[in-house]
């Protein structure tokens, strides 16, 4: 069942660069340029750009400090972390959203190369710090009290149990502000002063239109960082996603929630979940004077609007979650898992979510083997997913070449069969040899031969020596 | 808070050779040397051996079909993976030993190279004739049907998804019949013939006393292999253990569940746990004449017999699954996880077990980096834990040289406190440094001040290039 001449891993093994915080200067790696933006439309009334701080002593010359600003106060909301450690800037922005009702928010301040996790009362008092420094430097009295404190949302990635230097941090605020811009080159500089061991900032945009709106063209971009301790419920995994469609503050919350369940939290890269994992959703309402807002988009999931923004903001998540998958720490591919034929949502994302956590299924990906026994096997083991939901009489198991859009057909376009119904194939090992020198794979379960139940699409990629060598060595 | 001058990582890389399936004569790792028993004590009436099929067919040397059989019929348990993708061996063994109530088992017949998993009605069929056919190949009346089937233990280990070689399998039963005996080169023959990617076998003896039979000397003796797959809900993981004591059939279960959840359920090599897991208790009596059994060790958790044996079986499968994690797939660290002061048992086990699976963490000790924020982190996102079990204020995690028995004081010997109760110490790192350089390592969770509540010890490896080595590259 050998499925290709003697391969020598190591020769082919090629110490990547990555620089903990922030990218180097031009060190994209080539293959990556590709998912890299060179333009976009970015939302009226947003100002992005960053500052040089030099948090992490060893970062002597790339921005470090990243600033978003909504010219008028804005709807704002934000999910976070569940781990039980919880960064300081997490429960300040937490809190912050908390007494503004998720309205009247001015500005995102973020900080890469140190992430004030676990840094006691005093992370705390820095987090909030950042926060009314960024209110009082903007250029107009966002600063005036209305009784419910700080306007700006906090966020910080990086090392764990270090305080910031916070008085750096402040002093250069302003440097921030001193540097905001609309053009496509501010939103880039703020999409890399987030970054860590990221490889390459990710940056989209997108324009849509809404029903009650006819004529109006609306945008929405997004940035994110990741690389590591990627994983459901939330992934760190900073976002920021703005718009300049009028939504009601109660709406965005579910919005977000709802878009965040079907991109970021179905991605892993390794299985750990972060103490700091923000992703923030902005909405101005700009692209319309607000005399002409007919109706905002409200909490209405039967509207419309509502659903033609959910759309667009899914769609925007699922690509900005799928750039950190490619840009996964020592990622080789880019894998897609998809379970049809499930009782519930729920059991599907458990079964995919197992799949794509298995050290076993992932260095055989690396390794581009067809080790359909340890998909199998990781289906079999998955914890919460009740036996009737698993008949391994009726299980199948496909390699697709891509991810495909018609996943529900029987075979699907280029299908290679390794399982079905519980039966093993006869594999063409070329053909599997070929698809598994690709890029881009779908592992395809269906775990009943009906095309009825529940879907999930699940994103991972492979596990690397790469990924052994950054995290054997992140802090030095 | 770098630890120590930089690192190459990659020149101190060095790719130790595992063959699949069987180790190669001699090939033991020097480092591995003193984990392999030279003599021990075995248990009376059994025998072992061994013989060579070449299940795989790159293996044309060594033994790989294993034989142990007792003497007369005796008692014997079994628990197995949880898996739902059940290897034909562990359906076929389950069902035998339900048949028989766990009474008049004769033989264990164990091969390596190939799992028997995934394999349907046809690999059913050959686990059974493993066992009908080791049934009938004993040289006394085995074979008398007592209208209860066969009376052999079958267990495979190796690749899932192919068929045995059935024929070459059945015809080398007389072979390994031939070769069983009593002595130390018996039982290591068995230890061998089991292994797949070990780099050495794993075989154990000890002797004990019972209160109920003064001056009697009973003996207990294990066998396992690992090395990938290895996760708790039984890690695959063969494992057989004899003992010549009387134990009742009923008892046997009970005694062997109690055990392997604080030895081979309280293991992680990574996390994946396998169709094939198997452990076997066989215990035959003979160490006293029949008629002298005075009372056998029953169902009575609360006799002192049953508690003596307990706990030389809890010793015996603690050991055992030790050495499961001294040979993980390219380890080179041995890490005790201790977790104390949780309200119940199964709480501390959840912790222990997420940070011994949280590949940041994995990665981390390889790198010999004392990065207890994803320690915290992975304590901070472990599933299935209340809020309740972890206050952030209340968590202290130390380092303490080796596995300590003392942990419960405070400090403990040698001890490296890195957070106090949720405070960040100032950490010295050359003494950090030089616990890292060491192969045995302790970490140790403090979830509240008092030295009160459940306690759980888990046992884990790092996560090395070489293990992505191993599993890049398994089928070839």
């Amino acid at each position: 069942m050998s499925l290709r001449p003697q391969k020598k891993l190591f020769s082919a093994f090629v110490c990547q660069t990555r620089r903990y915080s922030a990218p180097g200067d031009g060190s994209i790696p080539a293959a990556k340029q590709k998912y890299v933006s060179t333009s976009g439309t970015y939302p009226k009334g947003f100002l992005a750009g960053s500052a040089f701080v030099g948090v992490k002593a060893s970062n002597t010359k790339f921005d470090d400090l990243a600033l978003i600003v909504s010219e008028k106060p804005c709807a704002a909301a934000a999910v976070f972390t569940k781990n039980k450690f919880q960064a300081a800037p997490v429960t300040v922005t937490r809190e912050m959203l908390q007494n503004r009702k998720g309205d009247g928010i001015r500005a995102v301040i973020v900080n890469s190369g140190c992430a004030n996790a676990v840094t006691g009362l005093g992370g705390i008092e820095d987090a909030r710090a950042m926060g009314t420094t960024t209110d009082a430097a903007l250029p107009d009295p966002a600063t005036t009290d209305d009784g419910n404190g700080t306007r700006s949302i906090v966020m910080s990635t990086g090392v764990i149990g270090q305080r910031l230097p916070i008085s750096k941090i402040l002093a250069r605020i302003p440097t921030a502000v001193s540097n905001l811009g609309a053009t496509h080159d501010h939103w880039h500089a703020f999409a890399r002063a987030i970054c860590t061991t990221d490889t390459f900032p990710k940056l989209l945009s997108r324009t849509f239109t809404l029903p009650s709106y006819p004529g109006t063209t609306f945008s929405l971009a997004g940035t994110t960082k990741g690389a590591g301790m990627i994983h459901p419920n939330m992934a760190t995994l900073l976002s920021v996603i703005c718009t300049d469609a009028p939504i009601t503050p109660a709406a965005l919350h579910p919005l977000l929630a709802a878009a965040v369940d079907r991109s970021f939290n179905s991605i892993s890269i390794d299985g750990d979940t972060s103490t700091n994992d923000t992703c923030a959703l902005l909405a101005n309402g700009a692209a319309v004077p607000a005399a002409a807002w007919s109706s905002p988009v409200a909490n209405n999931p039967h509207s419309d609007d509502y659903q033609a923004f959910l759309r667009e903001l899914t769609a925007l998540t699922t690509d900005l979650a799928h750039l950190i998958v490619r840009d996964g720490e020592g990622a080789t591919k880019f894998v897609a898992i998809r379970v049809l034929g499930a009782p519930e949502y729920a059991h599907a994302h458990r079964l995919a979510r197992t799949i794509a956590t298995s050290a076993l299924v992932k260095t055989a990906l690396y390794g581009k083997d067809a080790n359909w026994g340890r998909i199998l096997c990781a289906v079999g083991y998955a914890d919460g997913v009740p036996e009737r939901v698993v008949d391994p009489t009726r299980v199948s198991v496909s390699f697709v070449p891509a991810a495909s859009t018609q996943a529900r057909e029987t075979p699907v376009d280029g299908e290679l069969r390794l399982l079905v119904d519980g039966e093993p194939q006869q594999v063409d090992e070329e053909v599997a040899a070929r698809m598994l020198e690709e890029e881009d794979l779908e592992i395809l379960i269906r775990l009943n031969g009906e095309v009825t139940g529940e879907e999930c699409v699940f994103w991972t990629c492979d596990f690397s020596h790469e990924y052994v060598t950054i995290n054997g060595d992140y802090r030095t």
